[in-house]
């Protein structure tokens, strides 16, 4: 098989070492952490050792980490039934559970009017854009920025978080809901009572593990300022790509945003056929447009930024991590400006 | 540190060597199951996979599989704000759904006055009694039958049943939802719209992978007549249990019963004890109740049953699976007998 490369780590990130390292220790790990026995305290000890990695690593000493299948029940079990308000470019996760009606400029920006009675993401999935947390916000979905950017919970000011794992290179299907010490919420799954009766369920101590490993190490890379290296790749990137177009329309470039996260509009080339071709090139990056469905749809994002839906669909998403090389890029670069030069001769 | 000998199958079952490899080979597959380039794809394919080993190895081709974070997130969403009925001996993650009002007479079966509005485990994971479903009921806990006796969800003649991975040897944190060719459940965890929109959040690919594997290996192992050797052995125990005492109580010894369970009752003797003791000797069993709190409760299976709340607090499961030996049973058997006699001394 040739060789591919994978530039596509906001989709999910590839499971790092330490976390396979973890994973594979604790699958010799045999009990149930509810059970009382031998095998089941060192279940329990395992699922706590990560218990209190995540909540180092996310500067959450003393909150409490309530861990779940990924962000998404996260959200739930934060949301649900609470009649919140968020802005449309929050993940569906979130927004399904909010009325989406606050207001977003054209930098991408959430004015938030009721912090205690809102949700607001840390940095948008598809252009990487940061908000500033106003204070007393009720939920942050710190889904994108938990690994990527300096992050301390018990400075955010924000009552709960949602966090994942896979993100980070932990695995995917496991996730935290980190609440405010002194604050609760209501189970909406029911059963055994575990996780302090915030949520039932025979805990997933192999993906809890994975994600206690990755959250350590992800902090560990940040403070040496791996992600600063991780920009000035995206930079290049970026660079490479101008220099073989006229105007490109580079989303948040002049705003705050993740370090790894590159979001191009070329009107009239559909994002989704971007995707394809450049899969058979051997690359794997994605449309600005989450779409599970595999429909052709606008980005609710980019719309709510004030893009047209015909441009909304033509966005290219590259998001990199440590592990990609100048080098890829620079084969990525040329690939893409090639297939560009053919769609604009066949447009032209 | 010395030799321990886990006898607490139903708790959560080892790992098993199949479950294992498919885990550490889906760490390498990088792609999100939503992505649709070469990396998605390969990971939607895994899924998809071990998808269709569960409805193999269930017997339930041609019915949807909706995977989840295991059993109890099963129950909540097929039964969250449906008032089904169902009888106390039901686990907590089926009846904090339900009224749970149905009879039990003393022998721990179930009488359903309307199927289609109840729910009834396939077995107990207490007393490992297996019941008889009625023909249309609703919701089938198939959690500690799947994997031990051989089911077949085509022909079981209920609309929806309960999954979990590591009841069977698979991992904690994952399960399923099976439903009927043409019903459908409203999502309890919404978002991305995965599994058909039935339940979002990225997948737990390397969970699902070890379910599938696990499921397979199970559905062989039963074909293969291993847990009539299980029956034989659990038979071998209550023997040697028997041989050291006056009247002991089995529960449920004369119904039919999973193979690898086993539940005594030792008025008196409180069964919390009796874990700790046994733990003490290099020993994991458990009490008859279910304890995530780590107080001593009466079961409330035993109770449902007839039993009073003193008896119900003093039973003892010993659970196994193929890979206990006779020689490990022998040592346990000499060990609680002789704790036995102590405790008979101190009693008298």
């Amino acid at each position: 098989m040739r060789t591919r490369t994978y530039l596509d780590w906001n989709a999910t990130a590839p499971l790092c070492g330490a976390a396979r390292e973890a994973m594979i220790a604790a699958m010799d790990v045999v009990g149930n952490p509810s059970s009382v026995h031998g095998e089941g305290r060192a279940a329990k000890g395992l699922m706590e050792r990560a218990r209190a990695q995540v909540a180092e690593a996310f500067g959450a000493h003393g909150a409490d980490i309530v861990f779940t299948s990924g962000a998404t029940e996260a959200a739930a079990l934060a949301l649900s039934g609470k009649g919140m308000h968020c802005a449309a470019v929050e993940h569906e996760a979130v927004s399904s559970w909010c009325d989406a009606d606050l207001a977003v400029d054209r930098s991408g920006r959430v004015t938030v009017a009721e912090p205690a009675k809102s949700a607001l993401q840390i940095a948008n999935s598809e252009t990487g854009i940061v908000q500033t947390l106003p204070e007393g916000l009720a939920v942050c979905d710190a889904t994108q920025g938990f690994g990527k950017i300096p992050l301390a919970f018990n400075w955010m000011g924000c009552d709960m978080a949602l966090l994942s794992a896979h993100k980070l290179g932990g695995p995917k299907g496991v996730g935290a809901l980190v609440l405010k010490q002194g604050l609760d919420v209501e189970a909406t799954i029911k059963g055994g009572g575990q996780e302090m009766g915030r949520r039932s369920g025979t805990e997933n101590l192999i993906g809890i593990a994975g994600f206690g490993a990755a959250a350590e190490r992800a902090a560990k890379q940040l403070a040496e300022g791996v992600w600063e290296e991780v920009a000035e790749k995206r930079d290049y990137l970026e660079a490479l790509l101008a220099d073989g177009m006229q105007a490109p329309i580079f989303v948040g470039k002049n705003e705050s945003r993740l370090p790894n996260t590159m979001s191009l509009i070329t009107p009239g080339w559909k994002g989704e056929t971007q995707v394809m071709q450049m899969d058979l090139a051997g690359f794997a990056v994605s449309a600005g447009s989450a779409c599970s469905s595999g429909k052709v749809r606008a980005s609710k994002v980019l719309t709510a930024m004030g893009s047209s839906d015909e441009d909304a669909a033509c966005a290219l998403r590259v998001s990199i991590g440590p592990e990609v090389t100048k080098e890829e890029l620079e084969r990525f670069a040329t690939a893409w400006l090639s297939a560009f030069g053919r769609w604009r001769k066949r447009a032209a």
